[in-house]
């Protein structure tokens, strides 16, 4: 889409020389082809070193734009670039894209759907019912259990199990809203990477991305009815239980253990090794690696066994 | 049905004008066409104003009973009334139903099934996997992803947004149970009605009405793995965050945010524009429109904030 | 496989009589046509008293081995049993086995899949993209709706009636981590038994087990969203509401109501007719039957209402 395509969805004035801009991206992300936006006073510090061909940003903030840089300028930038992300995004299928690829020795249900333009590896297992979306790569050895569905775009490496009713790639929960309430949805245009070696159960959700990826890492063990937010990043050999969850854009170090039924809030940074205790609910970074937490609000896990003695000691 | 033929399916007494009866409802709903029951003493005072056409009823409340409404006397009313529910309850497929009618320029996966009686509207897009019951309506430009199920007699409206592996419509969860502690399914003769402009993630299950209608009014956005009980209703532009629920017949008035891992015991009344931080536990009505909660017990978000101040004093 | 072989694929010394070994077991349960391991030292006093064939164990319990069976000597018992088990996985789909048998009445969708091997009773409803695995075997009248998976050799009783994306029989959560910490996966080789009667709402997941079986007895209600971990017992009767939860090996008595969003640790048991309110944690046996719990950590419910009124009084 052209830059001056693009004033005209949002409203915005543009008389500079026209350019073809290819996606959207963070501020810290985008290149001189992508455009980007501010919506919040605390990315501000973020504009002048952007490198993005154009930013959608109010009034009040243009002057921080960087030289050589459009400024699109709207009252509402967030709502605006909700407005646009459709724009951005890709068919859901798209039947001009070649067959699907499939590896020697796969066994491909005659009961699944492999949309054009996907990649299976060597000596898969794609079971009844599963659904593998376009240009979606599955790596070699993998067995995707039935009734699973793997979004377009998502990648997953070799020798991974999905187990069955799971949801690869489904669109983060990403809106704009405005004064009155009203919500307009922002095109989740990111993908899913799942690397080599990773398990994940029955009825998980794992969101694609809003730009860029969700990224699963090598070795991760992901138990049934587990939700992992757009944007997260989930490091090596990190295990979650059953019932818990991430919010978006987390990143989790190598082997952090998540108990049963806990949840992260979204924007952490999580040291490696870290453990948490079945229903923590962790709203802070964690820094020091290996350490053992437990609770909401979180405590070092022995700190919050303390505390539940000193607690039922009220009752007396 | 006919009065006689009720009768002799839950042993009550019956001598009266007979009639057809077309469906059960509550007290309050039901018309004369229609037959309800009273199973506990805290609807008595609905008795006396009910337009029923029959009312099932233990010995002891009988006296309340309306004039021109049939009294069908047992022991256990909610058991019978549970007995009684299978014959209401519709063939799940009907073979006899007219063939789907699908809406022009919509684009429906030669793997996915669409039941007899319903009915498909324009430009949607209904991928592999989905099922679409008997009499369920989509409405145009609506997008279903795979593996989502949606049954029978289930209404979805324009513009809406259904992700993979979700349920549209499963029985909720309702039982009778006797003294020997054997349960007897109700089945749930109702729906679930989605407005416009609805976004609903993955692995959501939203369960039909045991009775009437589950209805998610119009720009509702709900996250992952997300449970919403038999009768619910959910107020315009209301937001459910991943792994938060709703027991049955909660209300929620328009714009109410509920935060990841949050729940609602069931039969509330929640005030439109509240919000609750994560892992809430609502358990009564919210009357005052627009304050933030959290907490279980609930409270107000920054009474919940100062007492975890206290409490973690507890510790020195 | 026999002894020699095993002892190659796992790096133990071996020279006695070889035999044929069918499958692994617990200590407890093994025969001595089966494999057993110690991998924990609360286990040695179960050795003595093991009638396994043969069983992994490291250097310093192999004293306790019982006269007649075979000592494989590892470093790391646990992860060579994890290793081994992928040896005894079956195959995920047979295409050896004969073709499934159909009984009298039954309606089975075109869309589904029946894998060979399967079994299906009579005047059962199979309906599309249901998955039923091989050599599973679903008893008469039951219903499964769309999109619902059974994995292979899960048995399913009469008169159940399974909900949308349901997953009965998929892997429960099971690897062996070594000091690198790096997962191997514990390939489960049990099932899921589910007895009559049996109702389950949609998005459960009930995993199979490692050994042995999962159970759900006899008129069990399932809501939607739930997970019951590997090798749990669920007692007749019993009722897990929606988002609730239970790790693995943990018994329940007959008759149990467990709350929404609740969930048990692993390895319990609980007392018949034992009621937890809604997000209850259970982290200890119950052994004295008929009381009601809440809270996290666990109380009777009356002191956890009664610890509130407390803990609330923190912030005059």
């Amino acid at each position: 889409m052209t830059l001056s395509e693009i004033a005209k969805i949002i409203g915005a004035e543009f008389s500079g020389v026209d350019k073809e801009i290819i996606s959207m991206n963070t501020l810290s992300d985008a290149t001189s082809n992508q455009l980007s936006f501010v919506s919040n006073k605390k990315y501000i510090k973020n504009i002048a070193a952007s490198k993005a061909g154009a930013i959608i940003i109010d009034e009040k903030m243009q002057d921080q734009i960087p030289e050589g840089c459009v400024a699109f300028i709207v009252k509402n930038p967030y709502w605006e670039m909700a407005e646009l992300s459709k724009s951005f995004a890709p068919l859901i299928e798209d039947d001009s894209l070649p067959l699907a690829v499939i590896g020697e020795g796969s066994r491909i249900s005659a009961k699944s759907e492999i949309a054009n333009g996907a990649i299976i590896g060597k000596n898969c297992t794609i079971m009844a019912h599963v659904y593998i979306g376009a240009e979606a790569n599955i790596g070699d050895n993998t067995i995707i259990y039935p009734n699973t569905t793997v979004y377009r775009d998502c990648l997953i490496g070799t020798d991974c199990i999905i187990h069955s009713n799971t949801a690869i790639g489904a669109d983060g929960f990403g809106f704009a809203t405005n004064a009155l309430g009203e919500h307009k949805k922002i095109y989740q245009n990111g993908n899913v990477i799942i690397e080599d070696d990773v398990e994940i159960g029955s009825n998980v959700s794992v969101d694609r991305a809003v730009f860029g990826s969700t990224l699963i890492k090598h070795g991760v063990r992901i138990d049934n009815l587990v939700q992992i937010g757009h944007n997260c990043e989930i490091g090596e050999y990190s295990v979650f239980v059953a019932q818990s969850g991430t919010a978006g854009s987390t990143t989790l170090g190598r082997n952090v253990v998540v108990g049963g039924q806990s949840a992260f809030a979204g924007h952490l940074n999580i040291a490696p090794f870290s453990q948490f205790a079945a229903r923590s609910g962790i709203t802070n970074d964690i820094k020091e690696p290996g350490k053992t937490y437990g609770g909401f609000p979180l405590l070092e896990q022995r700190r919050w066994l303390k505390l539940q003695v000193k607690i039922a000691r009220l009752l007396k």
